[in-house]
């Protein structure tokens, strides 16, 4: 009864799907496609490479597409959805929930978006249109309609026969949202209270009211962190007039801190908008190239640092076979640095108030780790090339490398954090040129005066 | 009444908190706390340095100590637990949830363990005593004891009769679970399900039984996965004979999902341990140190490499200035493969029948790639040095690498993963040995037998 390993079963699938695309025996994969849950199928979509992605969407039910889609990437949803027609289209998000149809909806171009809005009967149109203004990135575009209300004048036991007379309850109802005449947003009635209270009791009296809603313009980022710090389950959003407009769910916010968290990681490797683990070659390549040009950029800027020095490497070829050494150890512990910073900085950690204090640290451990490395790398030296002199200079540069790293990994990411500029994106390569250019230059520099 | 952004407000308290250290004006911020939840005042520990942090745990009230340490971090929590004697930890762990009061536990000595337990009331011990045998890496214990069971022969109206003589239901209450005599897990019974139905229908005729139950020893990140393909609020808990132990409620399982995407970032730079942003110089420097060692290795050894081409060297230092470029272009372009693969691996969508696939695409990715950076700096270092063979040989060399690069982000994080490995930890240090010795070796060696 209870399961394998997700990630053993994904697999399993992968070769069973393998399998049927080599012998064309493809009955059993439509087959099991039918045992697997929409985000199973999801799943094995987001993990199979071209070939086989395309026999699973020509095998899945059509029934099944639209709500197989919401639960994909968006990169994928756009791959998909640029070669569906309107009438396919409407099919698509017949059934899915208003935020997942806007979600598909905000995709397409204007026109499409309105004739699938007129395909729609007149409720499911009304709150599609009621999310649809909001931009995905916000607690508008997250949220849902599908949210319960009631007035605080009213006995629980008027709205237990109330829920009752509902065919169909949404899967997560943990609060009853209390609104007033107007749709203002008043409190909370929770489930478990509705549940254990005297049933003759109103609603006002048994209502939370220590609860601030969101307001529909809050970022995704935020209405992440406030679940997470509050452990909610679902959240009323409201706007600027404090009318409720609908709720956020946790599922939806567990999709923006997987997407946030995978974020700063893609990003630190210049891969920001690379989503799906298995686009094609052609997809890629375009998308790298342009990072790895800055690179280029960055390590000629280094180059034209160790030109400066052309004199003092051809008198001696030791400091060309020692130079990269203190660049890199830079580069490392600077980027130590950063990681803390930039983790710190997603976690809502940091800001003008202890930013001096991070640098203090991070100067305090770059010269005790500088001086540490240092005197070893001396040592090598020392006895590699039988130059106590030679020895010193490495010393010095590293310890001067590592300092300058340590302060460059504070100040970068608040300095692009400030310009409004994604600090884990620019951040490493920005780092790694100074921490190149300070390495070479110095040592270099230093044997330049000393030799 | 709605809030300003959660980090705005956390810095204006960090902001407060400093002035009143300065000061000397402790009362304010002793005001300041009472109006924080116990999540806000573990944030901004969590935000503070060394110094505003002792002093927010000193005016700290008593009574919310343990409600606060809980939603620390576990490095934060050891280092406010070694402190403490018996009586303390006896009054820390009062009135916490088993599942918080077992992590507090696992922490401390066996003998501190036996005390504390005995101070427990007889129901708290039982609890408790039944999650701490589970690691706290695995589904026991995440678990908490809270779930509330019904049996499948009662009617919803006496289910619903049960649930009124509660004085006050768990927060989370999205289903209740179904056992039979045995304790043994038969199925869920909706909370949406059990308000919108029938009162007359018996439990049995109304509850799902189509989800299966998480094992005691399923790994967390498992239970994170399968929460967050399942949409679960809440999810069973059984051991290995079907038995119910407990239940899973999302708001761990977010815990869990942040500290796994975090573990990827952190780990890439070397900082696997480093949970808490503040920590001080003295338990950042060794931490970092062994990481900075590893990479001295690594430099020395790309070093030796170039040591073997100092007679090329002496004969064209060109190739001193140009070195550099190639091994940091292998470095990058092998740094965003590893990272696509070790987020990949992360998400469960990389096993051995889907790698040869990405292999080959990374491998495409690097030729295109590599090509077209290696003719421009081919083409740059030929104006710049006035020799075409310097650009054919700085062209080759690139392109070997990338391609070099490509494969060694592939097979690095398989390789080490086969081996039980961290491949986040582990995977970046050895691709930059890789990309650099690979990179100085083809363009020096190049350079040896065509110049």
């Amino acid at each position: 009864m209870p399961q394998a390993t997700d990630q053993a079963q994904t697999q399993h699938h992968l070769r069973a799907l393998n399998d049927a695309v080599d012998s064309g025996a493809l009955q059993s994969i439509r087959h099991m496609l039918k045992s697997l849950t929409d985000a199973d199928i999801a799943h094995l979509i987001e993990s199979s490479p071209p070939k086989q992605r395309s026999v699973l969407w020509r095998l899945l039910d059509n029934r099944r597409e639209g709500s197989v889609l919401q639960e994909l990437g968006e990169e994928l949803q756009a791959n998909f959805l640029k070669n569906k027609d309107t009438d396919e289209l409407i099919a698509l998000t017949d059934g899915l929930e208003p935020d997942d149809a806007a979600d598909i909806l905000q995709q397409l171009p204007d026109r499409v978006i309105r004739e699938v809005l007129l395909a729609m009967d007149a409720q499911d149109r009304q709150r599609v249109e009621k999310i649809l203004p909001y931009h995905e990135d916000t607690a508008g575009g997250l949220m849902n309609t599908d949210n319960i209300t009631t007035r605080p004048d009213l006995s629980l036991d008027v709205v237990l026969r109330y829920l009752r007379r509902h065919d169909e309850l949404p899967d997560i109802i943990d609060t009853i949202f209390v609104v007033n005449r107007k749709d203002k947003f008043l409190g909370l009635l929770p489930i478990s209270k509705l549940l254990s209270s005297d049933p003759s009791m109103t609603v006002r009296e048994v209502m939370t009211t220590d609860i601030e809603p969101i307001l529909a313009h809050t970022s995704d980022t935020d209405v992440a962190s406030l679940f997470e710090r509050n452990d909610w389950v679902s959240s009323p959003v409201v706007n600027d007039e404090g009318q409720l407009l609908g709720r956020i769910t946790i599922d939806d916010v567990v999709d923006v801190i997987r997407e946030d968290a995978d974020h700063s990681l893609l990003s630190m490797a210049g891969l920001d908008e690379e989503a799906d683990t298995f686009a094609t070659v052609r997809a890629t390549a375009p998308r790298r190239a342009l990072w790895l040009g800055v690179n280029l950029l960055a390590a000629l800027f280094s180059a034209n640092v160790i030109g400066l020095f052309e004199a003092t490497i051809e008198k001696v070829v030791a400091l060309a076979v020692l130079m990269p050494i203190v660049a890199s150890m830079g580069g490392v512990a600077g980027n130590q640095t950063l990681t803390i910073i930039i983790r710190g900085m997603a976690l809502g950690q940091i800001g003008n108030s202890n930013t001096s204090w991070l640098f203090t640290r991070e100067l305090g451990v770059a010269v005790i780790n500088g001086l540490i490395w240092a005197c070893c790398a001396a040592i090598i030296a020392v006895l590699w090339f039988n130059d106590t002199t030679i020895g010193m200079i490495i010393a010095g540069a590293m310890v001067i490398n590592l300092m300058i790293a340590a302060a460059a990994g504070v100040l970068i990411p608040v300095a692009l954090k400030a310009m409004k500029i994604d600090p884990a994106l620019a951040g490493s390569m920005a780092l790694t040129t100074i921490t190149d250019a300070v390495g070479f230059f110095t040592f270099l520099g230093l044997a330049t005066l000393f030799l």
